[in-house]
């Protein structure tokens, strides 16, 4: 979806909203496109007359902003049910893994993804594409500090694990009951203060050379263990 | 790696190498450019001065390829150990699916992999790139019929189970001792002849409204669920 003129984009680029790029006048240099920068929003300058084609009704002011139209929901609003099972990411930055991991979670049955703002992609147009619709069906809690999102879990009675190397066997840990698995970047892992947040570490087998599976996979075998044992 | 001139061409593109790309000169119309079409691989034309400047010894003879160095095996290199654990790919197209299957089966410490020739991407080199390394561990079998290797597979007291839906609940079947397992294209699935070629069909739980997994995480969650279950 478009939205333009000065007010509207900078409204949304300090929202919640998902804006997904940023349309600029040529040779503008204001707060709102150091906002969008600082956001990881890609700008692109063009002349005035293109803005002018571009926009709906002229209005544009020189701004023009294409938003996802995807509401997210409270961390409250996922833990509802009497056991939640909730999905925590920290730091996934492709969106096609993103969007991956929340169709996962859809088929899984999740209660619900907790994501941060930061080093994690939000819930762009790609990602909607590539969750196959599964977005309109989960949701999804967009949270300041992922830190404080585990501790608010914690306090809930919900039982926090860290997939990463290095941790106990997944498949002797029990994940019945209130649970919620937090899942890393590929590469760099789950934040070292963000593991140490959590009630513990568990691991999948890795029986390779190449010991490193794709996050959606590793998410998703998780889940799916999680599955299993709840039955 | 490029090969060049029409001889050199015309056996990779009849032998078991993978051939990502083949330009030749402009007006080309030939047996070889034919045998390339039907192979699925992508042809570009250019005037002969860019085949000139792309050759290395200016022996292109107006056709240069780019192929993948990479070596199959036979079925039987895969079937070596006591009880072998194997996957066997129906209809895999998108080469980064492939690539993370690769990877996947790698970690899951698979004795083989075994793809057809037909509705399958072969090791392209965006697959080994999304394998990330993988594929120089893991022993990948080309066959002409996917058919005939999968009873080949019963034959050798090879169990083969199809990874489909409608299928009995995997974690409730016996994947120990020596087990094959077979996953299709997303959307198409299995072909219907290949499903009754196996001796069952398993399938994962699916507890959403979009039910339908990625097939590079489906897969995983299937043979992390054989991994439990061999210990």
């Amino acid at each position: 979806m478009k939205i333009e003129g000065k007010n509207s984009v900078s409204e949304a680029l300090r929202s919640n909203v998902t804006v997904n790029s940023l349309v600029c006048q040529k040779g503008t240099d204001s707060d709102i496109v150091a906002l969008a920068r600082q956001k990881g929003v890609k700008v692109t300058f063009v002349d005035r007359a293109v803005l002018d084609k571009m926009s709906a009704d002229g209005r544009h002011q020189g701004y023009i902003a294409d938003i996802t139209d995807f509401v997210y929901c409270d961390v409250d609003d996922i833990l509802v049910g009497e056991h939640p099972f909730v999905v925590v990411l920290d730091g996934i930055n492709d969106p096609h893994n993103f969007g991956s991991i929340i169709r996962t979670c859809e088929c899984a049955g999740v209660d619900g993804i907790i994501i941060g703002r930061n080093r994690q992609v939000a819930v762009t147009d790609t990602v909607v594409r590539t969750s196959a619709g599964a977005t309109a069906h989960v949701k999804i809690a967009r949270v300041t500090n992922v830190n404080n999102a585990i501790k608010q879990l914690k306090d809930r009675g919900v039982w926090v694990y860290a997939l990463d190397m290095d941790g106990q066997d997944i498949t002797q840990t029990d994940l019945k009951g209130s649970v919620a698995i937090v899942v890393g970047a590929e590469g760099e892992g789950i934040a070292p203060y963000t593991k140490r947040c959590c009630d513990g570490v568990v691991s999948l087998k890795l029986k390779g050379k190449v010991n490193s599976l794709n996050a959606s996979v590793a998410c998703g075998v998780a889940l799916y263990e999680a599955l299993r044992q709840r039955g």
